[in-house]
């Protein structure tokens, strides 16, 4: 297969080509280090898209999904999309202290917010911060944060901590006519905010978690008013193949996550009968991003019993963020 | 712009060619009779495809949203999907009479069910016959009822009952580079078991109501139960943008209805800024399929006042159905 890379024929007529030869015999992946992993992953391409491969896939059925959250973008010490709400909430204490009185902005304010397993707080401050204004409302408070905000530790704004590798990934795969999906347990419209532009992923190839809205017309305007209520189920662990469902209505043959929320999403595709490719990302390297196993074990695990490959950000990223925009 | 299309470059070096050319200067709507709507249709997909028009729209923003029960099949007498609910409900009570006392059964034996213009019951109907079994299971049920089903005028499989002219438009907008998508009431999954074949609509380019379901891993194996519970909102009426919304995260340029379900739908398309084309078929042709306005006054009302043009199925649609299968 690797033989084929070598020759370059023009893509008019290359049907029976192998993916690597879309990028002229080049290395498609120059910012992973050369080893198993990187190998799998081409060899995984190459076979997906090689007509005269026993492990052909047609291009509509071409389908990868990425978590978006500790996959494609750092997730510590906070997600980015929590710094948002904390921030957010952060000003909404000082217009109004008596807030301080109330949760969940009592719980932030003293530190117990961030350290309980409890999802209820983080909901309810996630409905505070994203909803009761109109959706163009919120992209634009959304937007001037991303724009604004920086990373408490690599003093960076926060999209530009996303992971060289996994952009690269994802340009790979759209390259050789994968649909390329993320599949968040993050807010749809917050994350939708720079998909497009950070990791070339269209707004309607984001899965996440919804909130309910009202559509209505006001001077032959149409707008949404964005509700306090989330379109269920939250898009978290077991979820995640149910949106994949909802949203692309046929079972991806990559996916790739990096946390326990993610292991049915990874279990769920590498069950297919087909080919598949199923990664976990794991942060083992302190001194260039972090180094953590909580809240992955259960996925780890199930990557030692086989069937999920485990890529280790230290022996496996060439470099880890991108570039400064 | 027309006489681009007697241009017949080849198809790698016409950046700038207008969209009737990707037909070789042929008809791309045969099945419609020549007039203004066919040409405005043309005309649209010309600007919108042609990097020298001011209507030129990037093939990334070109989407289009057609409903489907009254647009893209026939919906009379019955939503093909509420005769299949019909049929269940009736084997239902062939295997347990003691249902005929139950509703939505006792409505649908004494005819009153199709009478009222309460959705609760329809909505009942359709979880009793959508729910309680797995995905593969629910599929395989659909499917043989299509396969075997046939209307009761027409007396032919109830997907033979497409409109040609709107499957040609479909084609002709994907071969134009829009992104098709089908965005219905009717049920998710049962709409899915037909769109790719019928209209060569991917199940990922389908929004319908759907239910909840949850995901169990069996003996390693992954599988999909089916609640009894919908996805809020049903996708109808005001709640049609917002679900376009919701899975394509923009707005589309150009919409197609038939009810005044999709009254808002088509709003929401016309008032975006750049051009749009907006259509309702209008059901006016007795001979050849129905002549109806009952659920469609609101809309028709709507085009009469300019921005939503009307499809007449008597005057635009040189041939109605497509041809047996």
């Amino acid at each position: 297969m690797r033989l084929l890379a070598l020759l370059l024929l023009p893509l008019a007529a290359c049907a029976s080509v192998s993916s690597s030869s879309l990028f002229g015999g080049a290395d498609p992946l120059p910012s992973w280090n050369d080893g198993d992993l990187k190998s799998a992953i081409i060899d995984f391409v190459d076979g997906a898209t090689d007509p005269e491969s026993v492990h052909f896939v047609p291009a509509e059925e071409r389908i990868a999904v990425f978590d978006n959250d500790g996959t494609l973008i750092c997730e510590k010490p906070l997600y980015s999309q929590l710094a948002f709400m904390v921030d957010r909430a952060r000003e909404y204490v000082a217009d109004d202290p008596s807030l301080r009185e109330q949760e969940p902005y009592r719980s932030l304010i003293d530190g117990t917010l961030g350290k309980s397993k409890d999802l209820e707080p983080f909901i309810k401050l996630a409905i505070e911060t994203h909803t009761g204004m109109l959706d163009e409302e919120f992209v634009a408070i959304a937007e001037q944060w991303l724009a604004t905000a920086r990373h408490p530790q690599f003093e960076r704004p926060y999209t530009e901590l996303v992971f060289a590798p996994m952009v690269e990934l994802v340009a790979y795969l759209q390259a050789s006519d994968f649909q390329v999906w993320i599949c968040t347990g993050g807010g749809l419209d917050f994350v939708r905010c720079y998909a497009k532009e950070v990791y070339g992923i269209a707004p309607e190839n984001v899965i996440g978690t919804a909130g309910q809205k009202a559509y209505r017309e006001v001077d032959g305007r149409g707008e949404f008013i964005r509700l306090r209520e989330l379109v269920q189920p939250i898009n978290d662990g077991p979820a995640k193949p149910v949106l994949i469902d909802r949203y692309i209505g046929r079972t991806p043959i990559l996916a790739v996550g990096n946390s326990d929320g993610d292991l049915q999403m990874l279990e769920y595709v590498a069950q297919r009968h087909a080919a598949t490719l199923t990664l976990l990302l794991h942060h083992d390297d302190a001194e260039r991003e972090f180094d953590y196993d909580t809240g992955t074990e259960r996925a780890l695990s199930a990557a030692a019993d086989g069937e999920i490959e485990v890529i280790s950000i230290s022996r496996d990223f060439a470099t880890v963020f991108a570039p400064a925009r």
